[in-house]
């Protein structure tokens, strides 16, 4: 893959984004905890659901991938790497290892399967008749973020990919009879004016998490907005460095939590709390359970905590249940506090 | 067929499953009697659906397979074998054998009849300017299982061509003036969600079994799911061997019901029964009588029975009527225990 | 045509069908007089459709084909031969034949206008910079018998080219500046469920008879049904073989009834009663009356008759005219002996 | 353009048409006249509509054509070759020519538009790099009849095409750079069952008569048409034997009409209650004016008149009008003669 | 380009057009000044809308083309040559230049956008590996005049096309990383028949002129249309020769229109007076103003006048108003001389 | 690329255009500030709405670009050079300058994501087996004016890559396995006509301001019109000329506009009173905030400021809200001086 990007640009802090506090809350869940599943950010244009996803990135501790790896396994544990890559591994090549930032990809809306899932190296096979892979933007983003704005306007066949290698952790390339199959572990965020037409149930349930933002609504926030802005504008440098030591007691607190999280346990009564909710409201299946189990317990980690609490899993129910529930009225069931 | 697939993942053992009886009952009929032509899962989101059938391999006893071939005919019956597994069988080759578990293949929603059925080898077509079958998914799901994930959203020739299959046993490629059949004997299972549009009547009618399945209701129920899910993701293996044994039971008595199976005897009595049925209930055509009949056998073998008795019968009609009926109100008039 | 099957399995025999007396009438009528423009069979899921049509092959006489003659054509008469045979065969070379039965051949759903009419066999351009014919299945049917399952279903321009090759006899295979006719003659059998669409009045109005068929409604007829099929899917040959007897009778019947068609007369008054019919039901054009007139003919030899009777055409009626009615109301106008 | 043909069937005779008397008036008249612009036929199914058309080449006159002319060009008449022909030609090169019967060239609903107007040779672009026309159906109707059965179900574009060239008199032929036209002269018959769609009036308009045509109501009439249908069926060449006089006699008047058509004459008066039918009746634009003046000028030639009668012209509006009006109700302003 | 066609077949003359005043004059307007944006006729089908404009050519003064130039640009006029030519002439080449009749390019309804802007020349490109521009017929129209029948059912991106071409002068192929601009100056000649769906707004408004044809409600008239148009399929050239005087005349008042056009003037009071006409009726846009001075100049030329009159404002709104308003009632505000 | 354009036609003067304000003013303030994403102009047809646009490029200073440079980067500044000009600038390499007018890219309705995005050169890749970049419309139109006519008329899949190339500055071409990024910062002004449909309100809410154009509704503004348009048509270089003095003074104010605009300061009561506007009116998110904050300062600058005032921020309300409004009564809100 020929590969020449321009230097990155610098990006918002996600410490300086105003408010949105559920946003920020549930991106930094699914950063402690990966197989949540993602988030499905719904809400109305022009807040900063791009801003925070493209900032998520700073706050993750770098990864170790093997230099010419365009699946970017990880170089110490061969399960998880790329065929190819595995077996020159096994044969005892030492292959060159670099610490990075994880990576956010951006999935656009006109992007075709073939581009999501990779498909066959046309100038090899054109060129020495021979077969090879082209990693598609899911083996770009395998230990990393991938990022769907207005994934509500995606082609129905990539959505369904998409959450397909989400919920296995596997891509696999069927192509002119090859099939191949390489880890695509990443957090799945997508955004979504549901002005603009919904995702059916069946792909909305995939999503672990789901938030609902808007624009903030007094002066003095939205000013605040304005003033950061400005100020990124005219320097973006000298913006970030302003913001530095704030965005790196998030990464260390974030990392803590890391550590932490498969270590909290969960009681039995926290675990029929979890169930009844479930139950009272009518969602279908069990994964409402299994997320809220999940997002809990990343809750309790982001709090120093061992232990779930009734409040972690009350916090967790509002990120994991409304898109789940066949009826709409959420916060008459709630109570103001799910708001 | 270049395959390089990842080191298999272990699954979650069939036996862990909570509840869901129907479910699991009906993949072991068709596990007995692979003639009974398949389940069709109807039924919500997020419940065990996909890990039932996944799962269904593992009790299922090995089968031999031909090394080289791709078509996994049964290497000591030349009447199943592929044309050209055939001709070197009878020209006395003799062709390696290995004994491995039977395939679960998963036929993804955005396969094309291309994929399905299979299609010309590109590659040695170009190259040595010889026409050669590229073999599809009916090939690889041969004495195995297929499992098709929202059949109702796939394409309708894609349909169509596997029910054909499903009916005959046999695959037949047909690209550019060439003319390949192949055996093509699996069990079909299919899930859909009814809320996203349903199969037309001639579809469903070609289905043996049918379920429908919803989440788990009450909370013990729930958290024993959550309980499992966590224990099983946090350490898969250990998991796996925790069920190792009620595996194997549940093995051993899927191998000896296989082998009673056939001998199972239906009196005419029986018979009477299931045609009556058929007519009160006013279901078009033979077949349901017929895998009624198939049915109760299976039920009987799983039983330990050598005959049928009016209970199998009575099992078998809440499997095999439900989707084949014109009129709406099943419940009422097969009785209560027909739920 | 490189064609590679697989060793054909045994069909369940047409005189083992239980019940469903039109439905095999209306065949064997068009087996005698290959003239009458075949059948459509209406009816529900389920019911013996396709058993019966492919079991239609075993009652017919065998045929002298070519050995090297893709269209089949009949070596005895050049007039029906394809052009190169034809040429060979008046340059007084000798070719060899064989004796075989008559093909069934089945059109899928999916078939696409180049398979049924034929095409450029791409291999011989490529190598040989030549154009060579690439027969498609209507060659294959050329003196057989043409199934389509869910006709209604088809392609309309497939549809189309069906219909016309049946009343022309001739195929004619237009690519790439290539014009090529061969015969094609066969009795072509549709069939279709109504409540999945309708064929529009233009194509129904072109097979020449039509039935609706439906399940057996005492339990005795289906019971036999269930153990007839059950005994045959345990042992075909043991099954067939019980059956064999019977079968061949049908089939020298057949034979004589084929022999005896061309003899039978019909008188005036029989001539003006079919004419009648069709003013009274109001049916467009006249081809209801040549169909009636060839069907009564067809009773009258299949009843071993030298001359049509009323009751041929009272029989042959209920066959030809339902389809081509402006009016519903069937059954009011012919009494009850139409049902 | 490779061509190999099955031996021609036998048609059945014009002359053994039962009834249909303005069908077959108005295709005799364009036959006699052929800037007529065409016929179309509505009419319900099954009647003698296709026989007809496949019929009328027996009448006709033969004509000359040169031997290796695929446009089919007059070889006496320069000014209507095509260019390649027409150069050698005028280079004064001999080219032979033969005399055959006007060709019927039937056009399938499926025709693409490069089918029907032609395309580039394919093989001699790619082998010698050289860009060759293939001519299309257009180009083999040129000077005979184009026969279209249901043109109301045929691709828009294509109808543009046909009625394009019927109007000009020209088939232009542009692909890939190359404009290449040629001669483009024929009678274009089409048929359609106006419950199947109609076509829009612009296209309606371009065809110079219209007729209706239905079932014979009469159980004689009806008997007569069965009658000789069957001895058709039995012996086509005998029964062509049997009316090859009454063939004859009408060949031989339409050659008369043929030639006396273009000396018939029309007075100021029946002018004037030509163009007075027009304006009462409501038609748009002066093309029914022009047809009906030509139809009652073949007419008068067909009755062995020199000058055109007011019968001519009551005869003709009823075969140019019909078509072309905005208001329904026909019968009510001509009168009952005019059904 | 390879160019075969036939002899250019004689066309009807347009002083031989009985009637159509408005359409006739919209059209001399355009050929006195092109810049006019061309005529958008609507009406019935039938009429002589497209015999007037073909017959156009005849009408203007020949122009001077350089030899092997494909874009028929001004050979006296560097700025207008194509790029290729414009080289060859200021390297000092003498190009010879030929002196021909003005062309009427048929834009038929079928043609994609390749064959209209123009494309890349494959021949060239498969041979000699080298890009080569394929002009289109925007490059045949070149000073000439570009017809479509039935414009409002063109493809949409054509239209475009070409309305942005005829109001810039410029074609510009872009093709494969090629950008080639050509001037394309035409008269746009388009009809429609408004029952066959309309223009969109933002179309309508690009042509300068409109006007509305029916057919002739007297009998005298279109006796005469009738008399003449048989006269002129009788023998066209002895037809065109009895016009032949009268042709010569309009030809010459039309040179001599062309001439004084640029000089004539408009007075403040005429300007206003155009002006107020468009607030009146409330057009969008300023585009009628500046149509409707044009017009008026070309009117006041084509009178003899240097300096246009109330009457002429008069005339040109009747031809650049209607197709502007977005109300409907023309006539009640124009009174009855704008019919 | 191949580039052949003619030479450049003299564009109408930006001064000479009659009325307008608002929509000059919107452009004038694009200009001044780059980052303000563009100007939709919704309005009636026939205005001046395309002359403006291109007329634009004349007020602005001119650039450096480098010589053989398709992406027009900045010469002296290397981050925003395309990856292989940079290489080369990095190694010292002096690559030659020249300085030209900035660039109005048009965007042709019917340009496909390819033309616009950029795409693979297939002569190159076919010649030379090398995979090359062909730089699409987004390369033209770097740090030039994008001018898409009838905006909403584009295919959504190209509004989409449009306006997220608008918004982050940067273009990536992604193409069979290629992943090039380059810079692509300018300034997007489109237009449309909303009686023919409208933007989804995601698209309407990236372009940054919006103004309503309608046609002049006084005749001594029409007849201005009229008599500029006819002067400029008769000599567009006298009529330049003639304006040539006015043009100059408009591009050295611009210049000086540019240079003040950075410095221009808002207060913290001016911040708060554009949050309050934004909240009052109900629009969604913070992009308004930002647009009306960047707007009030261009038109501070513009008016030789150094501070924001009240007015600044009325006047860029009127620009920056109407289009992101939920409700519709603009007017009612902000009184009459926003019209």
């Amino acid at each position: 893959m020929v590969n020449t990007d321009m230097s990155t640009p610098t990006v918002y802090p996600f410490v300086a984004i105003v408010g949105q506090e559920k946003l920020k809350k549930s991106l930094i869940l699914n950063v402690i905890n990966p197989s949540l599943s993602g988030v499905l950010i719904r809400g109305e244009k022009g807040t900063a659901k791009s801003t925070a996803v493209r900032a998520l990135a700073d706050l993750l501790p770098e990864i170790d991938v093997g230099e010419a790896d365009p699946f970017q396994s990880d170089p110490h544990d061969p399960k998880t790497m790329a065929p190819d890559v595995r077996e020159r591994f096994e044969a005892g090549e030492t292959l060159p290892v670099r610490s990075r930032k994880v990576r956010v990809v951006e999935l656009p809306i006109s992007a075709t399967e073939d581009r999501v899932v990779g498909t066959l190296d046309l100038e090899t096979a054109l060129k020495e008749g021979r077969k090879k892979i082209e990693p598609g933007l899911l083996a770009s983003a395998n230990r990393g973020i991938l990022y769907v704005d207005e994934v509500n306007l995606l082609d129905d066949h990539v959505v369904d990919v998409l959450l397909d290698s989400a919920a296995m952790g596997v891509n696999t390339i069927e192509r002119e009879g090859i099939s191949f199959s390489h880890p695509a572990r990443f957090t799945l965020v997508g955004t979504m004016n549901p002005e603009e037409g919904d995702l059916r149930p069946q792909l909305l349930d995939r999503f672990g998490l789901c938030v609902h933002v808007e624009g903030l609504n007094t002066p003095g926030e939205r000013v605040e907005v304005v003033k950061r802005r400005a100020a990124f504008e005219e320097d973006p440098e000298a913006f970030a460095a302003q913001w530095a030591e704030e965005t790196a007691k998030l990464k260390d607190a974030v990392a803590v939590a890391i550590q932490r999280c498969p270590k909290v346990q969960a009681s039995d009564a926290i675990l029929f709390s979890i169930a009844e909710r479930s139950l009272k409201l009518g969602v279908d299946g069990h994964r409402s359970d299994i997320v809220m189990l999940k997002a809990a317990k990343a809750l309790a980690a982001w709090g120093g905590r061992d232990d779930v609490t009734p409040a972690d899993v009350e916090e967790a129910a509002t990120l994991a249940l409304a898109h789940r529930m066949r009826r709409r009225p959420f916060e008459d069931i709630l109570g103001p506090q799910a708001a």
